[in-house]
């Protein structure tokens, strides 16, 4: 394994959004898309990313860590919910940013990886601690606006309401394998919509 | 690979109930589950069954049709879809029976399995052909007579609602790990049912 020194850029812990980090972020994701967790090498990460391993263990102690970051990152983050007054509007724009990456082949290779390596360990937490950050607590901000202002019954179980709209964006785009469009999105929404409705 | 001849037991096309054709699908599913779709042999399945391929390949042209037929009798079909003449007992009744192969280590297994291997041309043709006919066709039963009833808005969209009850399902299982209790399973049925109600 190369070990570079010196000259090469330094990883800080607040700039996410600086190019070395979105590297390392982007490299992971191909790698997991191509051959899985179980799989995925952080120093080879590293290596593909210009960077040498000490640099990425620095920024993330454990694989584990730098596969939930570039996830987190590539789905979007609580800051990005969208906010217009309006429930359904706010649900077609965060699905389409979800659609974003879910739906694109990285997003599918990525995903597909993840589920058939369910059963380890670091997948199980990971899916679970993402699950609550990414779909439930980003989203959950959007249906307590919602509720507040009387568009929801109050006792509206949102963590069900998300599983089942992800849910069938995962069975449209991993088993029925058949292109999430706006009309299909629109259609998804109203449904669950009127049965989230106060009585 | 062993060549068995004589004294094997004959597979007919008909009598899919027959010890000798489950056991060749019980182990159809095992295989899947262990080393995916793409590593399946079908000599090593006859061999594993104690049959010669060509008795396996004289009821089963194809891999493809071999697996197919596989998950097919493990989900239940058309046949078993219940109809007590209430759809909310109905569409219980047939989620159980559903998470009987689906949230089973074998049938994890195997779904895992097809989810990983998604873009392979076999397993896409499979899912969209599973689709239709065990989620959708048998449980289209169930929708239409809740239909005539006057259970269901006319204009209720069936595929809709299936590719909603089974993504959340899969979504439980597959993303939250978490298990698909009796009040779950309520929970989002009467979810999709208030947004299917005639208005």
């Amino acid at each position: 394994m190369t070990e570079r020194t010196g000259d090469e850029p330094r990883i800080s812990r607040k700039r996410r959004g600086e190019p070395v980090v979105r590297q390392v972020l982007e490299v992971t994701l191909q790698q997991l898309a191509a051959h899985g967790y179980e799989r995925l090498s952080v120093p080879e990460v590293a290596t593909l990313a210009g960077l040498n391993k000490t640099s990425v263990y620095r920024r993330w102690a454990t694989k584990a860590d730098l596969v939930r970051e570039a996830l987190t990152v590539s789905m979007g983050s609580a800051a990005d919910v969208p906010n217009t007054g309006n429930l359904r509007t706010d649900l077609l724009l965060l699905a389409r940013v979800a659609m974003g990456f879910v739906g694109s082949p990285l997003g599918m290779g990525v995903i597909r990886m993840l589920l058939a390596e369910g059963a380890h360990p670091d997948i199980r937490d990971l899916a679970a601690s993402m699950f609550r950050q990414q779909e439930v607590v980003a989203p959950l901000v959007l249906f307590q606006r919602a509720m507040a202002r009387g568009e929801l019954a109050p006792d509206t179980d949102v963590k069900l309401a998300l599983t089942t709209i992800a849910g069938a964006l995962m069975h449209r785009i991993f088993i029925e394998q058949e292109e999430v469009t706006e009309a299909f999105l629109e259609r998804l929404i109203d449904l669950m919509l009127r049965g989230m409705l106060p009585r």
